[in-house]
């Protein structure tokens, strides 16, 4: 697709599932002139968008039949599927992308759903926040058929500037999602545990997120050292050991007791710990917690 | 103490303690050019040092004796304050600062005890790796006496461009560590499981290094928008809401069965979530999960 000829005559598009995140997308559609149709199982949330210029049929077929591109951005795959029941027959000759989260397997059942009804697919993730979307440096993946990358990349550029294809599975986009996605939810519980206990001391939240920004700075600039060590399987040269980090656990019980604080959430972390220390990587890299993870316990 | 007077004559000081970091602490100070005098209870790891220049007395004693300024760097405050056990009636007069990792109350103890044997002491931490120490951004705090981080400010710069001085409580500089610090192994552990899923698919865990360090940098741009709904109290605007982390981790262990990996350690995450749902937090910010870090749970 040529690209000037694009900024002449932006491509139509239609949005389906106007949460925060789908109400961003169809937003910037709108905001770069694409032709926006959108379309959501609780219609009142169109109302911003309609405003702003968005077609807003009645039915989903519609929708889905007002665009040879349609981006869906659903809470699960399943919701997809379901909500874009009623549109099957429309799908035939579109290019389907998805944009909510979840399994590889889900984004696998999802591919072979809409190729059974005729459209193309493209299984994609977000890799930020509904204010991000539009960002130069916001990172947008897809994989999935290539055909259809190719000939949607400058549409799908206008949602991130950092818009990357993974490769033929539909599935990759998912699984890289979760596989970068799961730093998020323990790295926010460790903030909030931190939060708690300076309001604990009558200290503000606030004044711990300079640092904590440093912080993160910090283990992102690890990630290649530890991904080394992981992808070679020797944890030989620590940067930082396993007991470096027992000897920090043991610090936790003691905080969790002066601030009042439930703690319990580590105790995973400690079993972890202990099981790479019996298994012989004590004095070996923290990253060896990987091939500890590789072995799912039998059932107590 | 004048900055001109320090570069022309710089100050001696005593480094306690040579693991990796105590090793970088002294390598950087013997580089900045101070008369440095290192201690180690395993006396061989001094060697590298002393063929820098570093001198080397026998006793634990003497070390402390060498210089006003003593940093410490071992492996908890109990270990600093056996290890200058033999070493008390030198404390005297000495400015004591620990750069270790521990709890609020090791400091506590630990300034009384160095007070107790007529030291001043300084409570510091060091937010980095070792290879980052004298880096013009490499974050270091401190609190306690402030009469003893005014005069050795222009020394304990040399460790990072960034050393703060939290305020008077010997302490805080060991709970911001830990409030910090606590994302540090939950977020690797992350991380480590991502990289085990793109193992058990053939893909390198160096794949996906650059997203991860995308993500973690999208983590640090939402912590003043968590920081102010947990200082305010109110969570009722979320940019995420408790409800789509409840969506997203119903596919953990989807991918965990797929991958073949153990993803026991999500079950704590997975119950704070649900204890915020029944708190009534379910479309609320997922920040509001600091309420429920706040209610340690009776012995069930
Ligand atoms: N928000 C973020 O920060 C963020 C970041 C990256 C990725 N994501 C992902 O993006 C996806 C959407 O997130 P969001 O924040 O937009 O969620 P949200 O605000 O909760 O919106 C969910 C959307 O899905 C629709 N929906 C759910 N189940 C449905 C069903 N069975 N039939 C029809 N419609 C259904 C909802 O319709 P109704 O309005 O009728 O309920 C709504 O439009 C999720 O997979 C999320 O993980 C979100
Ligand atoms: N490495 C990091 O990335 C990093 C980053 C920030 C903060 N820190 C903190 O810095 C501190 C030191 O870490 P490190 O990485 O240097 O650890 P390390 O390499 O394991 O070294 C530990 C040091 O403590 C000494 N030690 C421990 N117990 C002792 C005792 N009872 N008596 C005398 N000496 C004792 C050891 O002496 P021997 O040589 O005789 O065993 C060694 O010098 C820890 O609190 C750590 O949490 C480390």
């Amino acid at each position: 697709m040529d690209t000037h000829n694009q900024r002449q005559h932006p491509a139509p598009v239609t949005v389906i599932g106007l949460g925060a995140m789908g109400s961003a997308l169809a937003a910037a559609f709108i905001a770069a002139g694409h032709p926006t149709t959108v379309w959501n199982r609780t219609a009142s949330r169109a109302a911003p968008l309609v405003a702003k210029g968005a077609a807003h049929p009645e039915t989903v077929a519609e929708a889905v039949a007002a665009s040879p591109l349609v981006i869906a951005c659903l809470t699960t795959y399943e919701d997809t599927v379901e909500a874009l029941g009623p549109a099957a027959a429309a799908l035939k000759g579109r290019d389907l992308v998805t944009l909510n989260s979840g399994s590889p397997a889900g984004a696998r059942r999802t591919a072979e759903w809409a190729r059974g009804h005729g459209a193309r697919f493209l299984g994609g993730a977000i890799k930020d926040v509904p204010p991000a979307v539009g960002g130069a440096d916001t990172l947008l993946y897809y994989s999935g058929d290539a055909t259809v990358f190719a000939a949607h990349e400058p549409v799908l550029r206008v949602l991130g500037g950092d818009t990357v294809y993974l490769g033929a599975d539909p599935d990759l986009a998912a699984l890289y999602e979760m596989a970068v996605g799961g730093t998020l939810l323990p790295a926010l519980v460790g903030f909030f545990q931190g939060a708690a206990a300076l309001q604990a001391r009558g200290l503000e939240a606030a004044s711990m997120v300079r640092f904590t920004e440093r912080w993160l700075a910090m283990i992102a600039s690890v990630l290649p050292v530890l991904a080394r060590e992981i992808d070679s399987g020797d944890y030989s040269e620590p940067l930082s050991s396993v007991n470096v980090f027992v000897a920090g656990s043991a610090h936790d019980a003691e905080l969790g007791k002066e601030a009042g604080l439930d703690v319990e959430w580590h105790r995973p972390f400690h079993e972890l710990l202990e099981r790479a220390v019996e298994a012989g990587y004590g004095t070996q890299s923290i990253a060896a917690l990987t091939e500890i993870l590789k072995e799912p316990r039998r059932a107590a």
